[in-house]
């Protein structure tokens, strides 16, 4: 009855290749979760089975992602474009200033809907330059309620290295590379995340929460945008995205069982220097973005003739390649290399760009 | 490598059955996907193959519920709570009247979240008699935008036999009568339903909308809660739950296969007279509502005496039947008996009531 086909090559920036034993086990659940003779999919959110998975999955970001009580772990629906506007209106005062580093279409829009919320400054924009880089030297008011950062740029294939050495407290849109690498989650005053990058599939968003901050606004809020009403109910003030969560927690488990975010970081940037290597040693293709700033995550680089597309798009298909097409704002090709992509999958896509080089080149 | 215990007969009010076929080809797509060799939690919502899903899933919301062109198929997240202060957000100018009835504990929380958004006037309540009946004699002010109904309420197990007769447009959460009986989308501006009852997993709340309406409020509204960021954008403003769609394209398909609305509230009907009629005659049993207002979907009923409550849920247990504890507000049982729950799951039901009965009646 359940039939799999030759797996592809998965390079797609996002919803995104997830490790295949999560698909094995999440298939099996939706036939039968727990050996009990009921899918994930008809159980009661209020289960005893379902509020262990909701425990070990709160479990497993504070684990892996070294998060102390000091903050609130979310699941919540909407993804990243709802928390552009949820951040302002639940921490913004009226009239105070928040300071926003634009750095590519995601951060553009996190600014957009924060406007209606308070004075928002952009202290840096890498826009004239169409996002190639990072934005570094910048000062940021010190009357600002905090600074919005987007760490990963999954379009434009840019990436902080390291976050900006302000002390002040951090906002920061970690949806393209939650998860892929350490941080300290004592710089910020709030992350999220859509989780179909790194961490699951669409349907859930993770909000890491400073509990101080939660009502800081003095807003009205309604009730489902209000931070508190989810961290008083652990996330299951209403029915939460059973599956998504689900699918969450076995992603979690695999990057937990991997070695965690150290071990994960170090196949990120083994990944990584494969292709950046090919990408500036090819004479058929060029890198996108500044050196420094390239993005560990979302791999962007152009033919070096436009006519080279269309026959490297085929010969990558081929070759079970899928999802390297660069977004239309930035052209080109996008090799999405998040955490579940394997080493040989990379290599695979190294020597469809040799083999075109001894073609093409 | 895939199992499946025996089945249960699930009387869970949501998230709650859906087909077993529906199971089976939602594990199926986990593993390979239209067997290109992807599963569908990593392909890109961008893809062909999931515009086709979405493009199905409209059509078959469409051609299921009559629904014409007058009006937008919206698939959204943040359940029906989020509508809640959605729908007035968008549809009610500032000081504006709208109509409210009070049916119950989601109702209830309607009105709460509306009132921040206009003049709202809670027209008729059975709260007084712990919502064991729907009002049906009451005014509906001439100067008010909107009259907002609950038509089920999964809690007190109570629905609407038919809508107020008043002209004024309607709003109605139908989040757990969704596409189980027919209903004439003219009387209404707008219908919204969290999917997890009868047409789709936890994840995803399928929203109508008369596009005349949508901009109604004259509001600054954030764009991810303007209806008509999401109509505009047929519901890919930004990445929607795929696979919370999936499921629900796969569990319209098997609506339609049924024979539509007519036929399925048929079935419904059926299902509830065998258990309405057992809870009638069976001495260690009695029914909690007005039977004129008894739900099609949630069959809430008391134990004759109080203890006869665990051994009856002991007994319930052993045929294999799940779900079926009253809810906190209302005690006793609740069988919900949606869609997808076959008639002989019911008559399992009724057989032990009537075994419970010969040893304890």
């Amino acid at each position: 009855m359940i039939a799999t086909s030759t797996k592809k090559h998965n390079f797609s920036a996002g919803p995104a290749i997830l490790p295949q034993s999560v698909f094995e086990e999440a298939a099996q659940a939706i036939l039968d979760f727990n050996a009990h003779g009921l899918s994930i999919l008809e159980i009661s959110h209020r289960s005893k089975d379902f509020e262990a998975v909701m425990a070990e999955t709160e479990a497993l970001v504070r684990e892996i992602g070294s998060i102390g009580e000091r903050y609130a772990v979310l699941f919540l629906t909407g993804g990243a474009s709802t928390q552009f506007f949820m951040a302002p209106m639940n921490f913004l005062k009226e009239g105070e200033k928040a300071a926003y580093v634009e750095t590519g279409t995601w951060s553009s829009n996190a600014i957009k809907e924060a406007r209606p919320f308070g004075d928002i400054e952009v202290v840096a924009s890498s826009k004239e330059r169409n996002f190639t880089f990072i934005p570094k030297d910048f000062d940021v008011p010190k009357n600002a309620a905090y600074l919005h950062l987007t760490s990963n740029n999954t379009i434009y294939g840019t990436q902080y290295q390291k976050y900006p050495a302000s002390e002040m407290p951090l906002i920061c849109d970690m949806s393209s590379d939650m998860f892929s690498r350490p941080f300290d989650i004592e710089r910020f005053a709030m992350i999220y995340a859509g989780a179909q990058k790194n961490i699951g599939p669409a349907g859930v968003t993770l909000v890491i929460v400073r509990k101080d901050w939660m009502g800081r606004s003095g807003r009205a809020i309604p009730t489902m945008l209000n931070y508190k009403t989810h961290a008083d109910k652990g996330s299951m003030y209403n029915t939460p995205p059973v599956f998504p969560i689900f699918v969450m927690m076995l992603t979690l488990r695999w990057i937990k069982a991997t070695g965690g975010l150290a071990a994960i970081n170090r196949r990120n940037v083994e990944k990584a220097k494969i292709l950046y290597d090919e990408i500036d040693a090819n004479p058929c293709f060029k890198g996108t973005v500044e050196k420094e700033d390239r993005s560990l995550m979302n791999v962007c680089f152009l033919p070096a003739k436009s006519e080279f597309e269309a026959p490297f798009l085929e010969m990558s298909a081929a070759a079970g390649i899928t999802g390297i097409k660069g977004h239309r704002s930035a052209g080109g090709f996008r090799a999405s290399i998040y955490n579940a992509l394997g080493k040989e999958s990379v290599q695979v896509l190294v020597e469809v760009m040799r083999a075109f080089a001894v073609k093409h080149g």
